[in-house]
């Protein structure tokens, strides 16, 4: 088994261009022994948002707390708690925080070998 | 984009053998999609638990709300909010409500199309 808590994970600024205001906890991934998929923690503070971007991988989102927006290409969606969201592979998106506290989600993406995560 | 609330997927009960008041929300699969986990929510009411058992694919899990216990063979940890667990393949686990209020966890697991899940 492989037990964590988030308050012991670091939190890490994303330094991506187009992010602002964000940074991002490793729950679990490869390095823990993960065969399949890494869980991710962002934290986007007031006004903050990671890159308006797409990649050749999914994202699994759940809005933990916050009020928020997803971009995408031609249409945002409001988001808050309980939200759950699916970015196809190839999919423009971006997250927003919108309300006035912090916007925490978790965002899930295969482990992809090849790929530059 | 997939966009769904969580009190709006129906909370099916889990009737495995040796499952006890809990009930399952399928947040995401392949029915959305979804090319390689799925993402559920499970709740456990008061003294409620999952079934004592192994199967060849990984659990991630994080604790939402409410207190437990992961029992695994040989040893048992406590969960609280926060609380990141990786559950390897072929390893026996339980999870246990031990608290006074709903346990409440998402668990995610790897896609197999060969496998019965």
């Amino acid at each position: 088994m492989v037990l964590k808590s988030i308050n012991a994970i670091e939190a890490k600024p994303v330094n991506m261009e187009g992010a602002k205001n964000v940074k991002k906890r490793l729950l679990l991934s490869e390095a823990d022994g993960a065969p399949n998929f890494r869980m991710r923690l962002f934290e986007l503070e007031k006004g903050g948002c990671t890159p308006f971007h797409a990649h050749p991988y999914e994202h699994e989102v759940l809005i933990l707390e916050g009020k928020g927006e997803l971009v995408g290409k031609e249409q945002q969606w409001p988001l808050q708690v309980g939200s759950v969201v699916l970015v196809p592979p190839n999919e423009e998106h971006q997250f927003r925080n919108t309300g006035d506290k912090v916007l925490k989600l978790i965002c899930l993406i295969p482990i992809l070998k090849e790929a530059n995560q």
